[in-house]
């Protein structure tokens, strides 16, 4: 079936006189045809070669409607000469339109547009008319309405300074042994490493992370239960993905993660900002606001960004919470490993009896960022649902990556590293405090025991976006709280990053802080 | 504020006689304490600590119910000596529980279980009503009406015999080169390979993409256009997220590709099945079924799975009516790189002068699978509405990837490689036209011009799946035809991968091929 079934269609063969661009009528077009191509002109110094610009330059002329159905193309000797190439360079070219429909040649007679161009020129000559409506692209509903709601995620930090906040220390990563684990891989197994990976993620890792979430944050699960997903955000759109309907409640620490809020935005879930104090969520505030939820977010470990844990009779509020409403919880542990006496907080789904909790872990931490590998641990109960979904449309990261993380875990690297790191930050944490001595009044550093950035909080005359201005202004990253609320708060601050700068670019930055001049009394 | 708040909650104070699990009366519990303590068993050969696993065997008795609120537990040297553990190790695993507020230390006294637990008691005991609620989570509505109709995507490969489809030849990979690209990015700038990446993909990677369209596929483009994925199956994924509603009409090649169908119908989509011939998709049969199509996936450059090149005349017809109902055509070049005469096939993109093409391209067959890179070149129209969902919450492929890629890409080794892998794959084309000579007359093998896979037609009389199955006990893969259709088609065939099986397994495979029963004549 070709062209002959298209008589049924609605072509729209409306003419406009006001429309833009080169439209020629049919006889002003044959004359200037020949004059049209010999006006092509070759950049020399171009990556494409001299044929394939001359094929898009007659194609783009054909396209265009400066050459019609039916006309002749000048002989190739000619159009050779004019446009100053070879004739093989201009055969190559036609040969190419040819070949591809555009030109038809006749033996004996020559070169022609084809005929086909005909049929389909109102396509071309509708342009004008359609670019508004192409301004205004027709999205899905739910995109189109969060859209207006995202939080600003343009900080994402890709430099090492002071106090950039969720960089991990780079400059103390064992790089040579991780490029001879990748060199390794590629020595190896051909089919398994560069091959189509295994959707749900490469085995090997799958049992590492469950072995080491067993033996070192206390939760009970199995390989199967472990999702490896591109990074924590991956995780955090497809756990919207399947859970939320558009107007769902979620319950969201406030303030909080960005990341999360956007990928849950993104579904058309409505966020219930739920205060924060210094035991965590406040859920009898939640449940005030939205008893029906439908899901929960939270970081019980170290609250982003205030840094406090997240007390016993909070997670058990919470749980039971969830238990009522039918809701699932997302434990964002981004960085609980990374406890200054050695001992991590327990996570709350070590105590998750009741299967409520989903919980995700990244390696951008305790590895680095660009890995852009993460998982998600989920209940038995969303086992199958998941495993569907992997099977059917998920990308999964690269298998190389998740092999050499696999490695690093099953030689005991993993571990070595997170305890370096651990008194790593906790040296770069004193050096902070102690250098955060010199601050003015106006600003007080909370204390922490774990992670690598804390708040310091500013007295109420003091205006946290000034500061983030002025410091930036002088090579100083610091991100005012308000950046992660969904609804304002009393309290004014700044979060500090103090994972990734050396002492000395923490020294340096806090002496550029403690002389701002927004931070003198007002 | 903490547990005082929570008395306007409607906390279901509900017990079961014939609730499963170890529930005991306060009073046994207080009996059996001390001999559920004494009765934990260490295991010495495990991963975890001995202290972890004290730990964790405590806690699990406490969450069970094993241990009451206010309960006062053993001495340390007693539980030390009947669990036969050091006493450090005790006092270690207690302290945990402490600080995590599960036991409660009050001098002089002694170590209690915390008062915190006797308040969420319910959260507990009822396990056992909600089993059945648990097995049933509830899901997004798209999600579960989605699950109904995922096509099967079990048999991606990932290793090379004879005939998997989609594996390019991994053997032929130059992976020494590879690998020192890779070891001189971990030894050079820190901060860009290992930091948070740019969201809409690394910015050389992005300028080499679009050079490579401009120069070799004739599309124009500009970098900004260029978004990267993990993979082509996540362009998909996002394209429908960004343009579908549910119940939207989206044209689909019939038979045609497993993946991004998956993707679609996740996002709500219905999709339409539109034959497919030796011209490509019958653009009036789309129109026919669903004239105000949302969107339409097709692959012009080679049709995936029959092989066929889209003819001018279809294509024109498609962005037409894909003009007239202002839908997006989603064109899939998965393999048009590899055309035999060295000349690819023209993509769709590069004569859509209105603007409804999103082009998505893959590196899983111009390189290798288990990368999952993957990207799209968006319309100006979508640029922004893309810019701002990558920015927003989208988690990009690893940086090092990317890196490695663009690297390969700048010095020429990208064009380097498509060149011998074309030559490569025309060998292997003609060893499978060749070994196919011994094919019995019930199948016919059919030609093609580019790409590394083919389809072999059955007699009516053939049953193609048991083909496939006879086949497999042979250690040769074999795809259905029918594996690839949303309706059912009257024709009969298999489809044939010579991508990454050597010239040996493919004469052996057609060896197998031509023996099998199943291909007499009934």
């Amino acid at each position: 079936m070709g062209i002959d079934d298209t008589e049924n269609w609605t072509i729209n063969k409306v003419h406009y006189d006001d429309c833009s661009g080169p439209i020629y009528s049919k006889d002003a077009m044959k004359k200037t045809a020949g004059a049209l191509l010999s006006s092509i002109r070759i950049e020399r110094g171009s990556d494409k070669k001299i044929s394939v610009q001359l094929y898009m330059a007659i194609r783009e002329i054909i396209l265009s409607d400066g050459l019609g159905a039916g006309d002749r193309l000048p002989a190739s000797r000619t159009l050779a000469r004019e446009i100053g190439v070879s004739r093989t360079t201009v055969i190559d070219a036609i040969d190419r339109l040819i070949a591809e429909g555009m030109l038809v040649s006749k033996v004996g007679a020559g070169t022609f547009v084809s005929e086909i161009l005909e049929h389909q020129r109102p396509a071309i000559v509708q342009t004008a008319q359609t670019e508004a409506e192409r301004a205004k692209p027709r999205l899905s509903h739910t995109i189109t309405h969060a859209s207006e709601s995202y939080a600003q995620r343009s900080w994402l930090p890709h430099e090492t300074r002071a106090f950039v906040t969720a960089l991990p220390a780079l400059d103390a990563f064992p790089k040579t042994h991780w490029a001879r684990i990748s060199a390794r891989h590629l020595r190896g197994d051909t089919d398994e490493i560069m091959g189509y990976g295994e959707p749900q993620g490469y085995h090997r890792l799958r049992h590492a992370i469950a072995g080491h979430l067993n033996a070192v944050r206390g939760i009970k699960c199995r390989p199967e239960q472990i999702f490896v997903t591109g990074g924590a955000q991956q995780a955090f759109s497809l756990i919207g993905r399947v859970l939320l309907n558009a107007g769902d409640r979620v319950w969201y620490e406030n303030p909080g993660a960005a990341g999360a809020r956007n990928a849950f935005v993104a579904c058309g879930a409505v966020l219930t900002p739920v205060p924060v104090d210094q035991d965590g969520m406040n859920i009898a505030c939640g449940l005030r606001q939205a008893p029906h939820f439908r899901l929960a977010f939270v970081t019980p470990s170290h609250q982003q960004p205030l840094g406090h844990v997240m007390s016993l009779t909070r997670r058990l509020e919470l749980l039971e919470a969830a238990n009522q409403a039918q809701a699932i919880i997302v434990e964002d542990d981004y960085d609980g490993e990374f406890h200054f006496d050695g001992r991590p907080q327990p996570p709350l789904k070590s105590i998750d009896t009741q299967d409520r909790v989903i919980y995700v872990g990244t390696f951008s931490k305790t590895l680095f960022p660009s890995l852009r590998l993460g998982f998600m641990l989920v209940p038995d109960s969303l086992v199958g649902v998941f495993d569907n979904v992997f099977a059917s449309w998920i990308s999964s990261p690269p298998t190389s990556t998740q092999a050499i993380v696999a490695d690093f875990m099953e030689e005991g690297q993993f571990a070595t590293h997170i305890r370096m790191m651990r008194r790593l930050y906790h040296a770069r944490y004193k050096v902070l405090m102690e250098a955060g001595e010199m601050l003015p009044d106006t600003i007080r550093l909370q204390e922490t025991n774990s992670g690598f950035h804390t708040t310091a909080y500013l007295d109420s005359t003091i205006d946290e976006t000034e500061i983030a201005a002025q410091a930036d202004a002088q090579g100083v990253t610091v991100a005012p709280l308000g950046r992660y609320c969904l609804s304002p708060i009393a309290q004014k601050g700044i979060v500090l990053g103090f994972g990734s700068a050396s002492p000395e670019d923490i020294w340096a930055g806090m002496t550029v802080l403690s002389n701002l001049p927004a931070l003198d009394r007002g």
